[in-house]
């Protein structure tokens, strides 16, 4: 299993413009890119905390999964995504170590990037992303 | 405001060692270090995933802030520390920022390291926290 490290923490928010605001006036943050995923009900923007990514998502509407989240239980952490080479090859290890997968194959996510996503019943709660490219 | 980046991710697990096997099983995660604090109420393990931290806590009772969190939400994503130069200093920016704190002054953290809360409510519901030496 090649995992470089963590390549963004997702965080969901109410306000994408508040919550980038935040992120630069405490941390310093600089916006990298901001984007618009219809089809995944989010506005998201990408800010740099120092060498590392926080992607900010704001819901499209409340009817998304991210609408659905903010709504169970408020702003917050939303996922981690980790930096691999080839996500195809790592979903199939993930299938092979018993891993439960939301995508059983790679699709489209920000950025161009390829993803997928492990159910977070397989990591402790924690909804975990695999990305490459991008 | 000097953020390096991110320093880890805390994440409230009920069981240590299960969670440990599973970052070994599925990331290729080491284990860093393993640390118990009777003070914080947590069993903690460092554990490197590629080139990054995940930080593991097991509550050592329910009546911790670690146990509760689990009792109120369940196992997952508990907060984010960014690494900075000088806990003091970014407290102090921070506070001019009119950010609120949890801790007003650097205290003692896992691995000896200097450590401070911001509470989430600064930073749109994520607990963050500043970290800097170990």
């Amino acid at each position: 299993m090649e995992v470089r490290g963590i390549h963004h923490l997702g965080v969901a928010v109410a306000d994408l413009d508040e919550a980038v605001a935040t992120y630069e006036r405490l941390f310093g943050a600089r916006v990298e890119s901001r984007e618009m995923l219809h089809d995944q009900g989010v506005s998201a923007a990408s800010v740099l905390v120092g060498d590392d990514r926080i992607e900010l998502l704001e819901p499209t509407g409340d009817d998304t999964p991210v609408g659905r989240f903010i709504a169970n239980r408020g702003p917050g952490m939303h996922h981690v995504a980790y930096e691999v080479g080839d996500v195809a090859a790592v979903l199939r290890e993930l299938r092979t170590a018993g891993a439960e997968l939301i995508d059983e194959q790679p699709r489209r996510g920000l950025y161009g990037m390829q993803i997928a996503f492990v159910h977070p019943h397989a990591v402790h709660g924690v909804l975990t992303e695999v990305v490459s490219g991008g």
